[in-house]
């Protein structure tokens, strides 16, 4: 990644292949970065999104880096533990309550914007793109504003810049104040091609097709939500139809 | 780790198996908490750190839990690359004078502390221990109280007792305003045996001893200052005499 010449800046994105990280890659380049995706593979059982993400930023050409990271021995969430259950068929209602879900993974934004802090400094890169989003966000607390924020101040105190001048780190969260439908707007003005992302927490293997989305967990909900208030169709292949 | 019944208060302790961190558990232990130690095997070129470290926690018989984590892919620091060099025979003057070495690693703490509050939020334990110190601190920028202060204010509004009310994190710096000849002199008090802690960065195989420090870089000349300033013998073996 390293020894290019170029004069556009680069950014760093934190990339899941999912619906907002790949609206959010397009969203950098809009706002004239070069963008360098960061893809964590933690142990999620959803692990087909690391290959989806890998195969999208080469599709898209842009340089990535898999950081490898354990979250699974830590157990406490759906999204690593197979003991815990993710939820399904929950209402849009419930969803959006503000209840911190299963799904919820300790302290895994503020683990990956560690991992970002560390590649900003050795790349020389100044903004880090992240795309919470403060309103669709199921209720996880290091999605809002403030916690961004007061990541944003330590980091800045934590850096080799932060003493000797030079670089300082910026958050940078366009999609904070977006619905999903907002969010899926944006991107097709924007040229993204929905079709490669994915979105699903419990994927379900179908005869001759392979993994699909189940239509049903918190993550199909809120996309399939999105795009119906959109009013753009969803390329996704689920197996459940929308309740 | 889990399932423990006790009255005793746990607390995480960031531990390395160095000089500061045994300290840091003796005082942890005194402070009344039952501590349980982190080691982060993250990639270090002195790894034997690690195996150190672990048979230290089994022999002192606290709970100890090993956090993989790759931060040699990174590269940028001599800890982590074989390509900078760990620097030696620095005098007490330049190791002191503020300038960031070539042994930071970027981000490291700010790292490690987010294992930690993920770790604290998974267990229910509210207090952090990290052995840091802001005097003969080599000149860390992530060694400073304030990048301590806004970490803890970010981990605040970063998990589920956030929002649901419950256990919020506080970063127990006891070493912060002590130089390494007080956290010896604490340390002895406490009956610490400081004849299994292991601080060099850069060992060196002897034959029929096995690895011994080196006593040269800037860690082993920060350990020999303070032993001699603290006036006890330092157990360590060192591959050179003190200068």
């Amino acid at each position: 990644m390293n020894g290019r010449a170029s004069t556009v800046p680069r950014a760093l994105v934190l990339f899941s292949g999912g619906l907002d990280s790949t609206t959010l890659l397009a969203v950098a380049r809009s706002e004239g970065f070069d963008p360098v995706a960061l893809i964590f593979r933690y142990g999620q059982r959803h692990s087909v999104e690391v290959e989806r993400a890998v195969s999208m930023a080469r599709h898209l050409g842009i340089d990535h880096q898999v950081v490898d990271l354990d979250l699974r021995s830590l157990g406490g969430s759906a999204l690593t533990s197979d003991k815990v259950e993710v939820p399904h068929d929950r209402s849009e209602a419930e969803i959006g309550k503000g209840a911190i879900p299963p799904t919820y993974v300790p302290a895994r934004n503020t683990i990956f914007l560690a991992y970002a802090l560390a590649w900003a400094e050795v790349l020389g890169i100044a903004d880090v793109y992240i795309g919470i989003n403060a309103l669709d966000y199921s209720g996880y607390p290091d999605c809002r504003p403030e916690y961004v924020e007061a990541f944003e101040r330590m980091a800045n105190l934590a850096t080799r810049a932060s003493t000797e001048g030079g670089v300082c780190l910026r958050i940078r969260t366009p999609l904070l104040r977006m619905t999903k439908a907002d969010i899926i707007r944006r991107g097709s003005k924007l040229g993204v091609d929905y079709a490669r992302s994915w979105s699903c927490y419990s994927p379900v293997r179908r005869e001759g097709v392979g993994l699909v989305a189940c239509g049903r967990c918190d993550s199909c909900r809120l996309r399939r939500k999105g795009f119906r208030e959109a009013g753009v169709p969803d390329p996704a292949v689920y197996e459940s139809k929308d309740p």
